[in-house]
């Protein structure tokens, strides 16, 4: 794979000069105004473009412990909501229209076939599925090593399709009943931490539940053993097909630089686990929406990054960084359209 | 003055319902889901209509406090930024054309004459103006007790003339050099607080600033005396023309039943009076963005509202609530297009 260079250190610069020099009190535009150097940065460009084409890729996929009580919710639920993202009905289907973002949602390892739907959307649908449903990470390796790194490359051409077709901010949404605990298990493995500090209450588990989804996830990180020191030996041991493939996706997004606006705990455990294979990925990065889990803000301190939205959601799917779009459109518009002081007539 | 009546509580229980109906987890949509519910009762509508129409109104003014060393900025920076207004050139304008809402600036009580300014461009900016400066208020009163009537009266006429424009959703900005005093002063008086509790750091003074900002404020309070206990006298004591009139921009926007979404210190200290004058105006309020100024959050508090943002911007004139404006987007999107669980395939 080609490494992932940085963004533009003169543009940053540049771009941090104008901030200081605009007509507002120093640092009266607080996180917009870092944002906003950091957009330019990515960009290489001062002030930084108007972002207009900004996109969502839903990956989903099913997961093996699913079955051993880690959810709240049925595995059936996640073919059902495939179903919503088509139809433009589910959650963050509202929160991007509401803020013009594209949604793309992909099969990668939906345990289903989705041979009730019309034959053309099926196959844009499954056209990089990997398998069905991912193993269950207590027992057994999620993935081979071939299915590893196929998911990688499918996740990563996804992305090169995106930017192709003009992307310039990307989006990760995950959907698949029981992700919250794989993607626990990468940022364990990831901060070499046990299951206890990782693991959270999902889309609402109770106290009993929790007790058991930390045995599972503790399980896997014992299975794993010194695999977990390698990033990719981790996706297959620990992961998904879902997860994977969203590595390869935020890993491409890196290495062509386009900046990633990151959502929950999926998108940030596979942020986490992109910068451990290729390191300063995470440069490209930015963080949408706190979540609930405490997985995702270990991994957000590690990497370095901030959210700029806590408004408590829990949905998934992406949505907690469609609904932070704005602010990036607001730390733009601060940069380009602000007077500068020596314009002002004082 | 009328009465302020409820948000309609029919509407807000059938939002909720709406709300618990939709295809997401239980609470996922967290404070997104809230501030739907809450627009639903204010619009006495479910699911809520969306806002296209939303108004921010900028009253602008000079405090004789900031002559005498509470401000790291000189008076006639406030001319200086309603001009920026009126060009469309400062940081609130770039965030207001980036959200889709339209701005008026007005003169209430600027040191100045704006003579050099196109005369009908003058003649609407200071068609409510009440005086060129508010009074020292550590020295003397703000206002006469008829200016402030006028003042409120004002602002409340002028809250009567969005409306009948069409706004459905109302934004207060404040600009005014040495603002966060009288606002400061405004908050002390409404919590029974003493200058230590609320004084904050404005656009960024120094320690000893500081220090001496809260003897000012002290000062104030104690000159203004018993009168704290009314909020119409705490406003000719302790406030200013431009703050008296935001108060009753406030007030007229909760009578008339259209929901207000809050800024700063300035727009929250004017909150918190106009709940004391009409106790019950608040529930037509939200708060958009967390302020640097600790006067802010306690009479958020005291008012039972929770900022959605928390961008660290420090630049007034409306901007925290401007750049919230897309979370309330996204809180009728959520409500209105999201599918119903009887409506899924499962």
């Amino acid at each position: 794979m080609p490494r992932v260079s940085e963004p533009s250190a003169t543009a940053r610069e540049q771009a941090a000069q104008r901030l200081a020099a605009l007509a507002t009190p120093p640092n009266a535009l607080g996180r917009l105004g870092e944002l906003g150097v950091w957009l330019a940065a990515c960009q290489g460009q001062v002030p930084p473009r108007p972002i207009e084409n900004i996109r969502l890729v839903i990956f989903a996929g099913d997961h093996g412990v699913a079955a051993h009580g880690v959810s709240a919710f049925p595995p059936a639920i996640t073919g059902a909501m495939v179903r919503t993202f088509l139809a433009g009905k589910a959650g963050v289907s509202a929160l991007a229209a509401a803020h013009g973002v594209s949604v793309r949602v992909l099969d990668i390892g939906v345990d289903e076939d989705f041979a009730d739907l019309p034959e053309d959307v099926r196959a844009a649908l499954t056209a990089v599925k990997i398998r069905r449903g991912s193993g269950a990470i207590h027992r057994e390796d999620a993935l081979t090593r071939d299915e590893a790194h196929a998911a990688i490359e499918a996740g990563a051409g996804i992305a090169r399709q995106e930017i192709e077709a003009g992307a310039q901010l990307l989006i990760s949404g995950d959907m698949g009943i029981g992700n919250t605990t794989p993607a626990a298990a990468l940022v364990a493995a990831g901060l070499g931490l046990p299951a206890s500090e990782v693991a959270g209450r999902g889309t609402g588990i109770t106290d009993e539940t929790l007790s058991h989804k930390i045995d599972v996830i503790q399980a896997a990180l014992d299975r794993a053993g010194s695999r977990r020191e390698d990033p990719i030996e981790t996706l297959a041991a620990l992961g998904s097909a879902d997860l994977a493939a969203t590595t390869g996706y935020l890993l491409a997004a890196a290495q062509d630089g386009v900046p990633v606006l990151l959502d929950g705990l999926m998108s940030v455990a596979c942020a986490l686990t992109a910068d451990r294979i290729e390191p300063g990925a995470a440069a490209w990065f930015a963080a949408g929406h706190r979540s609930t889990e405490p997985a995702q803000s270990l991994a957000l301190s590690k990497l370095g990054l901030e959210p700029l939205l806590d408004l408590s959601l829990r949905l998934g799917e992406g949505s907690g960084a469609v609904a932070a779009v704005p602010v990036v459109r607001s730390a733009i518009a601060v940069l380009r359209d602000v007077a500068l002081l020596e314009e002002l007539e004082i």
